[in-house]
């Protein structure tokens, strides 16, 4: 069990209104850790507004209570106005303001801000923070936070959570993931999660012009120095004759990744703006983060990724091999 | 933790020599919890012997005391004539008698013969045997047994009992998994086990040839009854033109199945002795078992198999996806 910072609980027993807010795009764990610490707040008689940029997409429309989620800004304005005593906001899984989105000027008004963050990167924001980076998921904190506060976790509550930890971890494959993530994990299954129904909606939930795309785009495979750079690209072209859109291509990058003989995968990606974006992944010990940085990008060691304007695809593609050969760990 | 069988704790008590069999082509949790046993048993001053009757297959040549594996009956034969005193055989993960090889008569003449297994389809076989179909593995089984013979858990030992678990569980993801797999899961970490270095043995080995197969086997994803029946097929062509083995069309089935409208998916392989295999995943309440019984073949409800010989894989097709529109469930 993890201590939690004695503001943050403080904040809890005294305040009675909760704007929580998480980063743009949300992806399982945001939208889990939101959700799951809602109903938390809930069960503890707080009264509490979720509010979200865009709605929640067609991935995550299973999530419990992902229907109480607002996309109007008007919306958290008419519940800081009627609110009845103090409104917290909390950040959830945000680890750069800039990611709260277009209204993030407006958001980090409410007094106080707490944010609450795994992130090994996060730059700080707001009045008040509590990040572990070397916990799995931002989930796994909220569990850890229903604990200390003797909250009840509701079946809704534990799915939310399971979600946010299982996408985070890769189902339970990633670095991250501890013997505590697992203990956890055996909780949450106990108050009712089912794993298979999770994955279920998570990994069984391909579109066909989404898998049409992928053939596409592992015909585009080209590998370098003895099979250790791996590339592909996805085009506007590829696109229009499958049918995807670009949310389509999450997780693609992984099949290059897993070729056992890939130190260095890149995704070079066409988009409708004619902006290029690429990811690049590395595996062990390999570190992409400084050639993400040499193109004026950002990310990881093993995770990280930049644009480009103005250029084809193949001129990304030969300047970036050029600059992984160059940095190419042996 | 779960009760072990009386007679298993006696034999295990009483008997000093050991010899450890599981089914043909050994998977992850056949490979684990015979690795991981046969550890146990050494811990507990037992001489063990470990048969299979082909090489561990390159795809879990990681494993701790792989190497320790023999493959020629010869050596059974000289363990059992030098052993001093009784040998039992211990079969792991093996559901089927048929399954432990060519040598299965010989090998079942060890006495007393003991069957440890998980297998819901579990066929009776030997002297003794210690059955938990509600078990996610049979890697789980042998890590309550050692919990129960208060035998020590090494961390090669607890290497090969994740594995086995991870791999039957489908990454915890399957309806076998419960808070009991988690819990052992996370004893296992906390024994040294690094669940990133074992995803990436298992999940990040894919051959060159392997995802070119994978590209042409997309290729031909045919769809019907409203994108509810998926097929995906397998010639001997396509094994040529990636220079893939059979082997690495594992998992493959998986896509079609991931589609979110897919209810059945079907994957029709050519082999090189002209026979033609059919594999079947049913997603929720459809059941494949009864479909794959009308052509001579077996299974569970949610995954079943056949063969024909002396058919064109288009004739194949036909008869199978007239089959399926038959039974589909509504």
């Amino acid at each position: 069990m993890r201590k939690i910072p004695e503001n943050l609980s403080t904040i809890i027993r005294e305040i009675s209104n909760f704007v929580l807010v998480t980063h743009i795009h949300p992806d399982g764990d945001a939208l889990g850790s939101l959700l799951g610490f809602a109903e938390i707040l809930e069960s503890l008689g707080k009264r509490v507004f979720c509010y979200l940029e865009e709605p929640v997409s067609g991935l995550y429309d299973f999530l419990p209570n992902c229907g109480n989620v607002h996309t109007e800004i008007q919306a958290v304005r008419q519940f800081l106005d009627a609110a009845d005593g103090q409104v917290a906001g909390v950040s959830l899984d945000c680890g750069d303001c800039d990611r709260l989105g277009e209204n993030q000027l407006e958001l980090l008004k409410i007094k106080p801000f707490y944010a609450i963050d795994h992130h090994r990167a996060h730059k700080e924001y707001g009045d008040f923070r509590w990040i572990e980076s070397d916990c799995s998921s931002t989930g796994e904190m909220v569990y850890e936070l229903a604990l200390a506060l003797g909250a009840d976790v509701s079946r809704k509550c534990a799915i939310n959570l399971y979600v946010a930890i299982s996408t985070d971890t890769g189902s339970f494959r990633y670095e991250s993931t501890t013997s505590r993530t697992h203990i956890i994990a055996a909780d949450l299954v106990d108050r009712g999660v089912r794993p298979d129904e999770i994955a279920g909606h998570l990994h069984e939930n391909f579109t066909l012009p989404r898998l049409k795309l992928m053939e596409l785009v592992l015909s585009t495979l080209q590998l370098y120095e003895s099979e250790q750079l791996a590339f592909i690209r996805v085009t506007n072209d590829m696109f229009e004759k499958s049918g995807a859109d670009f949310q389509d291509v999450e997780g693609f990058i992984d099949y290059p990744r897993s070729l056992r003989s890939v130190k260095v995968a890149a995704f070079i990606k066409e988009r409708k703006d004619s902006q290029i974006s690429v990811s690049l992944r590395a595996k062990g010990e390999c570190d992409v983060a400084e050639v993400a940085q040499s193109f004026g990008g950002g990310g990881h060691r093993n995770a990280a990724g930049f644009r480009f304007s103005g250029k084809t695809v193949d001129d990304v593609h030969a300047e970036i091999l050029a600059a992984l050969r160059m940095s190419l760990c042996h």
